[in-house]
C-alpha cells in the first residue's frame, strides 16, 4: 500500500486509513531523533522550501529539523523579506519559487485556503503548516500520535478542547482528526469563541470547562492569543475573567480521569489558559507533543515525496 | 580552455567568449535541477556566503538553491541583522567575513560599485547579485540563456527593453550582454527614465513602446518600482498614465514578431507594466527565466570556484 | 584525557588545563579552514541550534560556519521571530527547542546568567555565545589562541584591556582566562566604566590608557557601544573626549613593547576607540582573531559533543 496524497492540506482530506498510515510512518521515524547520528539519507537531493508568511519559530524549526534529518536541502523564506511586500500576487510568488524546482513547499499563511489555492496551481507538493483559522494538520497529527502513544488507542477516547475554538486551526484540525478515528470531542469556550454550527461536525458543545473536562481522557487547552486580545477592548479584566472560567487549574483537572493527559499546542500563557502547576504537572505531555512533532513532520515530508510506510501489523 | 575570472562583478568585464562559456556551462547544470536527486558533489566543502544588504527573496533563494545543489555550505547574512547597523565600514564587515575563509561571497548592495570595491580588497571570489542601479549580471545571463534556449541563437535578435531604464541594473546588464553577443537593443521609457547618452552604449532609443516593440524578437518589460514611485509626488494618476503608455497589452504585443518572447525579471506588477493576459499568455517565458536562473547561478559559482566548462563545440 | 565539560557557560568554570585543552584542540581544527575541502565528518548527524536573543552577525556566522565545517546540521533561531514575543517564558522556549533533540544549543541572550539558567534545566549541551555584560567565553578563548599563536606563550604576557570594562563581557571573560593561564592584566577606562572591586579579580587598574599600555605585550581595545551612548546624554562631546583619552593612536601605541599586538573584538568604531592607522597597522591581529574564532568554536562544539583532543605534547 502506498500513500495516495501528493499534498497535505488539511485533515479534512484524509481518511481514517490515511491518518493511521501517517502515524505508523511517524513511529518508525521517531527513533531516529534520539540516535547518536540523527540523520537518514531518505530525502537526499530533495529541496524543501519553508515559505512562512506568518512568523512561527516553533513550527518552522520543527519542519526544518525534520527536513534536515531526512538529508533534504531546506531553504527558509519569510514573508517580511519576500516579494509579497513588493505587490506580487501569492500565485506569482509561489510559481516563481516552484520554477526553482523544489520538491516540497511547506507553507504557513494568514489566509484560510491559501495552501489549497496553491496546490491546485503548482506541480510540487504543498504541506500546510497552518492557514488562517482553518487547519493545522501536522499539529493535529502530532496530537493524535501523542495520545495513541500514551493511551495505546484513539478509538473511544474522550477529548476536551477548551478555548477560542472559533479562531483555532488547531481545534479545527483536531476535531476532524479525532472524530475520524473514533474519539469523542467535547468543546468548551466563551460564547463568542464558539462558532455556530460547530456541533454539526460531530463535537459536543459543553456549557462550561467543567462539563467538558469531566471524565475526559485528554484535556487540550488552546492558546489565548494575547496579540489578538490586546487589539480591541479592555485587556486585563477580560483576561482575568477568561482565566477564571476557562483556565485549567489543578482543581478543575481533578474532574477528568485520574490518568487524563494535559495537552497544549504552545506557546503557553502560564497563568492564563493553564496554571503553571498543571503545565509542569505529571499529567502534562506538552513536550512529548513537541518531540513527536518532528517525527510526524518527517513522516509527512517523506510520504508526500513518494515514500511508503514500513510494513507493519 | 578555463574561465579566467575570479569574480563576476558585471557584464561589462565579460567578453563575448566569457558569456558563451557561462551559458554553455549553465546548460550542463540545468538538467540537474529536474533530476530525482538534485545534487552534485561539485562544491562539497566550499563555503558560500550570501551577503545581502538589500532584501531580495528571489535572488537570494536562487543563489542559495544553486549553492546547495552543488553541495556547498551556504550561509545567509542580511544587512538588517548585521554589524553595519553598528557603524562598521563595508570593508571591515567584508574583511571580517573573509577571515572566516569563505570561498565565495555573493553580494547585493544598494550602492553601485560596492562589489567591485570589495573584490579589489578581498582574496575570495565576489559575485555581484545586484549593486544599486549599476549591474545585475546573473539576471542578464539568465535572460540570454532563456533567449538562446527559445530562439536557438542570440546574434541578430531584436530585443526591446521597456521601462525605467535609468534606475534598472537589469537593463544595464542586458544592454552590455546583448550588444556583446550581437543582438540589437531598443530602449523605451518615459523621458525621465531614459539616461542621457545611453544610445552611445549601442542601443537604439525609441520614442514609444510601440516603436520599440515593432518587429521585436523579445520584449523585456522592467518592473516599475512602486516603492520608489510612492515616495514622491502623486501616485495613482502617474501610474495610470505610465501603464497607458508603457504597459504591455495584448494589442501592443501584436506589433512584435508573432513568435516574440515576453520577459520580465520579476516581481511583476500585473496591470501596471504588464497586462495579466500577457504575463500568462503563450509568449511569456517569465518562469523559464526563473528556472534558468538556478542553472546560470550554479554555473557562476562553479566557474569562479575554479571549475571548467564541459568540452563542447 | 577527555574534556569534562558538557556546557561552555563561562571561563569562570574552566581550569587552566581546560583552557589549554581547548586551545590545543582548536589548533588541530584551524588547518581545516584553509583546505580545499573545508569539511570533516566529525559531527555528522548532530543538530546544533543557534538561539540568538540579541542580533550578532559575526558570532552567529562564526558558530554556523564552525558547525557546518564539522558536518553538523545547523538551525538559526532569532529572537525577533521567536515565541518570546508571544509571552512565553525563556525556560518554556528552551524546553520546546530541546524537545526536538538538538545536541547543542548555542545561545546569546541579553540577560547575564541566561545560559546557566538553561544549562541547569536542559539535557543538551549549552554554549554561551554572550550573556548580557557577563561572559563571552568563545571570544576570550579565540583571543588567547591568537596571543599564543603570535607570542608563542601566554604565561607572563602583559595584557592591557582598555574601554568600557563594566559593560564588557569580552573584558570579563578575558580577565578570567588570562589570569588563569598566568598572564597579567591591566585595565583602563573612564571611572564610570570601571566596576568597583574589579582589582580583586587579579587585574591591575591603571589611571590612564598610557599607564596600561606602557610596556604591554598586548593592547586589547574594547568597542564603545554607540547604541548605548546615544540613548542618554549629549553624544558627540563625550565621544570626542572618550576618543581623546581612551582611543588608541599610533603615538600611544609606541608606549607598548615594539612587538605588541593590537586586538579588538569588533565591530570597530574607527576614529573612536581605535585610530584607523592602528587598526590597519602592522601590529594589529584583528582579523587573525576572527579567523581563529572559527577554529576555537569548532573545538568547543566538538568537545561538548563528547570529542577528545588530539594527543599532543
Amino acid at each position: 500500500m502506498s500513500f495516495g496524497h501528493k499534498h497535505i492540506l488539511g485533515i479534512e482530506q484524509l481518511s481514517r486509513e490515511d491518518i493511521f498510515y501517517i502515524l505508523d510512518t511517524a513511529e518508525s521515524f521517531k527513533e531516529i531523533n534520539t540516535r547518536e547520528i540523527k540523520k537518514v539519507p531518505t530525502l537526499r537531493g530533495k529541496t524543501i522550501i519553508n515559505l512562512f508568511f506568518e512568523a512561527s519559530t516553533r513550527t518552522r524549526t520543527s519542519f526544518e529539523i525534520a527536513g534536515k534529518r531526512l538529508s533534504a536541502d531546506t531553504i527558509n523564506i519569510s514573508a517580511s523579506s519576500s516579494s509579497v511586500v513588493k505587490g506580487e500576487t501569492l500565485e506569482d510568488t509561489a510559481r516563481n519559487i516552484e520554477a526553482m524546482h523544489p520538491d516540497i513547499i511547506v507553507m504557513r499563511h494568514g489566509a484560510s485556503g491559501a495552501p489549497h489555492y496553491l496546490a491546485e496551481r503548482l506541480d510540487c507538493s504543498v504541506v500546510n503548516a497552518g492557514d488562517g483559522a482553518h487547519e493545522h494538520p501536522s499539529q493535529a497529527l502530532l496530537d493524535l500520535f501523542t495520545m495513541r502513544e500514551k493511551k495505546g488507542r484513539l478509538e473511544g477516547l474522550e477529548v476536551a478542547i477548551v478555548g477560542d475554538i472559533t479562531h483555532s486551526r488547531v481545534a479545527r484540525s483536531n476535531l476532524y482528526a479525532l472524530t475520524r478515528v473514533g474519539a469523542r470531542v467535547r468543546l468548551s469556550g466563551p460564547g463568542t469563541m464558539l462558532p455556530p454550527g460547530i456541533d454539526r461536525l460531530g463535537a459536543t458543545v459543553c456549557d462550561s470547562l467543567e462539563a467538558a473536562v469531566e471524565g475526559a481522557d485528554v484535556v487540550m487547552m488552546l492558546r489565548i492569543q494575547l496579540e489578538r486580545q490586546s487589539r480591541g477592548g479592555p485587556l486585563l479584566p477580560s483576561l482575568r475573567e477568561y482565566s477564571r472560567f476557562y483556565g485549567l487549574t489543578p482543581e478543575k483537572l481533578k474532574l477528568a480521569r485520574p490518568d487524563a493527559l494535559v495537552m497544549h499546542p504552545g506557546p503557553m500563557n502560564r497563568g492564563v489558559e493553564i496554571a503553571s502547576s498543571v503545565a509542569d504537572g505529571p499529567q502534562n505531555v506538552i513536550l512529548d507533543q513537541v518531540e513527536n512533532g518532528v517525527a510526524v513532520r518527517m513522516a509527512l515530508l517523506y510520504l508526500v515525496a513518494g515514500g511508503e510506510a514500513p510494513a507493519n501489523e
